[in-house]
């Protein structure tokens, strides 16, 4: 890893990104070909939120936010910043004056491997962060990082100006030269549901609506009438 | 494990059910002799809701939901829906359109040792979930299970037609031949605490309410005044 | 370890309790110089309460709180109860009658390396309690601890009389003999983070407010234009 | 949960336990439907040992190996030692002075949903133990759990008599009535693969062997030439 | 993510491999500017190896090896197989006939963010494996994946023919183009390592010898000389 | 946390820390009446040694392992340094160099919250390391922590002059005032130890031996003769 900055980013299309938020993560993750989710221990510091935006990356070391500080001057408005770490790391690495500085420059969410303190002034700020803990634990600024290199995050690898979704379900990257195909795909996938749900609220099956009789008997799936003849 | 679908089970008692379920988890797994709690990494996808109800029980491959969908078939109006996994997984097993599918039949809630997705509509829905995790990660539908056969889900043995209660504080699951007698101590027990509530509320010392002071000096326990004395 | 329960011990003064548990976790742990933080593990039971108080200690044997019963005696109004425990459990030690119980003597709150249960009731006495687990799973009383000894918990060692500050943002011990000396310095932080607020929100970035940009200039922090360029 | 002892258990056919016993844990798991596995958190204490045996079983609390000495006078030659706890624990709940008593009575080996110690000891004397932890906790005798009952051990239901399997690989459970079936099939199964190993090192593909293109393609497996190419 | 086995990949420059191999894992992540590293999860199935080779990559399903069968025959003499999976998992994906197709092919090594079995036969073999666990349960060949694809193992984004290098530490990737560089580094760093570790074994403190005196009173370290200073 | 080193300690006599060495781990924790055990996540990184000294500690923050380096000169022969960290962390703080620097001082050993690397040559050194992981991750040396303060390392608070004892089964801190009455018990134990190990061996219960029958039954432990009995 070399420390560097890299100060132009190509960011996804913003159409494709508008979609991408409004249908929200499963969604997005079933167009994706179910690739791209961050690991589940990824959680909203508050529930309730789902937004969308170009990746801005930072990789950091455990216990230092140095890379953060340097990362707010390359973000612009509609941003989310994505923080991946050299080590599993828990510390509060992000609090309330960092995401005072980064709403000033229009982003709006963070994504990090790492932890997150000041919940409740985030919450009040209304400013969304998916963490992989809380914690108080104050970080130094000592050792040199990276930002807007690919970075892992969570388990996925980012590339600056991928499309990051995020909300109650967890955080999905669509790479930034998927995003328009798989939009496209999202939004199919959002508007078949609707008649999906309708069917089984009405109650039909699944079994039959999606035909699995067949490929359930073929696999040797066999029904019984009573525990006893298992 | 034989690919299986049981279709008769025998439900436990419907009064006991009520019982347990007004009495609430930790009272129940008191009343059984403190076991059958499920482990506490099962937590509610949203919290406040309290239910109870006969097991109807899937064991579901990792990464897979095929079962689910044939379980459905097999639910009745106030069945509790039981999932366990061949292996440690926490991928998304369910969401929106099962649980569409799942309140059609009259089904009042899912508890799974895998993980849930559709969060928001889950908790708009009022469908109650207790999962190990929650994902979007979808799953394929490509592996067999069974149904309503006995199934180990977050270390307890369920056996179908057993009583699932569940609330905030987790999951007990009390067996169908000892449904009646448990949920008539449980009743007793919750009776007893009202009075034991009152009085430490004005401030009795449980110490002395449940006349422990005789055991602690016979185990050994010694008062001294400062810490030097120690 | 002695089974021995010490009733005198010398609590932190008051007022430096009133100003940490006004300041709250983050800034009471960065004044201490960034230690006497619990492991993030230790989570609220529900959101929102924000106390300080001296501790009352105790030494509790895992899936036992027999100990807790006998520490109540010992707390006074304002005091914190802190429980550590000699393995890892996630048992729940602790529930609405010992919460009862406290708050008949005045005490604000629990921290327990432990699991806790009857989450509902907690909740609607508002009575907070920061615990590793929630597990309705209960305890025998058989075997001794011991009470207001020095007892680590959650990763601290905690002495009699130590504030304890807890808040959404996790809990943190301030030493009794370090109390007014932490206090003071958490107020000045508390008062300059107003300033810095407004200045990142009014679009400063911290680079320049921190004057950081000559510190990562010498630590080899490379700018460059396109990705191409690393 | 009763507190008793059931002091007669039906044991699983001997024949059978020596063909498990001698094929091993992999196969054992495969000729069972892939089921029976406890999860993969029990290690062997010492590698190399490889056994089968009939299981007595063991419900203990966690911190507390009371009903251990009360299961060893229910052990018969050959039998396997089952331990069960009602909540997660490290705690070493066994060591050299308990396995010499199992030895004494021909127990062949241990598996313990919990800790275990005096790691050399049990190394020199050759007795075998799966455990989920090692530790130095000793434990109180202080609470009653049960022995004969059938037992949820590391997300396995074990009943008295069932034929445990254990080896480097780790611990499969062969339920009773399925024992000599399974025998059989593992039998079959392990003679199967020695012709497969030969194929394979003489170079031919698994792809072939096994006949997978076909199916690959249909599912929709596609070859390119260079990474451009995706 | 598209399911696509790609033919061709470029492997990195044998020397830097070599130079790579001998030097070991922690030399290999200095030189590297301490990145690559995998998560320290992976752990070697039976220790004392120590290999370097390129990556063949795998993206494989939870439960599911169908993808490391199609990888074989994409495997060249001294290869080295990177398995990632799209959700944490720990079931036995890779075993001995598994191992014997890929030493028939020259492989020399298995990388996999999984389950492995077949223990014993893996040492017997000499074949070395690092895995996140060891488990005996089977896999199913059910969904597909994508072979020779960047892949997340471990926290690290392989890309097909960048360096693998493993032993007892743990597993590091250097990308294909610093190969040369960071092997040239790592020769240097490890022939700079005998002179210093010839100091320091003669008794020269490594605070004189890295001149850290000085930066430490310049941080602000005090010394005292009894803990009452304090 | 004050940035401190205390270059004077009392270390704990000397007779008493060669009977705790002797007797190994579990044994001296039962003297110590079952208190000062470190969590079982720490373990050797490699097996077979024994050791016992007095306690030089040392904490650092994550990442960071400056302060082991200040440390070493602390040292005297037969000294073990203990390191606990000021949050979670697996980084490689630990290798070759320094134990070669720690040998030259004649320390015995070395227990560290945190991760170790160069497995290998610490083996064929003979330097025994307990840890938390094995890790190559390099660490930075950037931020100051203390020397010779008291240390939580693994849920113990260890004061320098402690005796540790380490094995296979773990580690204990025995406090410095204790040492030498807990040395006493332990010798007792150990030799009380062999009486009852030959009883065992010769056919005697453990239930007899003890004399747990009465105290089974008063606590109503029942027998029954069938499974359907209970």
């Amino acid at each position: 890893m070399k420390p560097v900055v890299v100060r132009t980013i190509k960011r996804a299309d913003s159409n494709a990104i508008g979609t991408l938020g409004a249908v929200g993560v499963s969604t997005a993750h079933e167009a994706l070909g179910r690739s791209g989710l961050m690991k589940p221990y990824l959680r909203p510091v508050w529930a309730g939120a789902q937004i969308a935006g170009p990746a801005v990356t930072v990789l950091a070391q455990p216990g230092d936010n140095w890379m953060i500080h340097v990362a707010v001057e390359q973000c612009q408005k509609g941003d989310v910043l994505v923080v991946g770490c050299t080590a599993d790391n828990t510390d509060g690495m992000f609090g309330e004056l960092l995401a005072t500085a980064l709403v000033a420059r229009g982003v709006i969410g963070l994504i990090i491997d790492a932890g997150a303190r000041d919940v409740k002034a985030l919450k009040e700020m209304g400013f969304p962060v998916w963490s992989r803990a809380i914690s108080a634990k104050g970080t130094v600024k000592a050792a040199l990082g990276a930002v807007n290199i690919p970075v892992v995050c969570a388990g996925v690898n980012v590339v600056p100006g991928d499309v990051v979704v995020a909300d109650d379900d967890g955080v999905v990257v669509v790479p930034n030269n998927l995003a328009v195909e798989t939009a496209a795909k999202a939004q199919k996938r959002h508007d078949d549901e609707d008649g999906k749900r309708k069917r089984l609220a009405a109650g039909e099956l699944s079994l039959d609506m999606y035909k699995m009789r067949e490929g359930l008997a073929k696999a040797g799936l066999m029904y019984v009438d009573k525990p006893e003849d298992v």
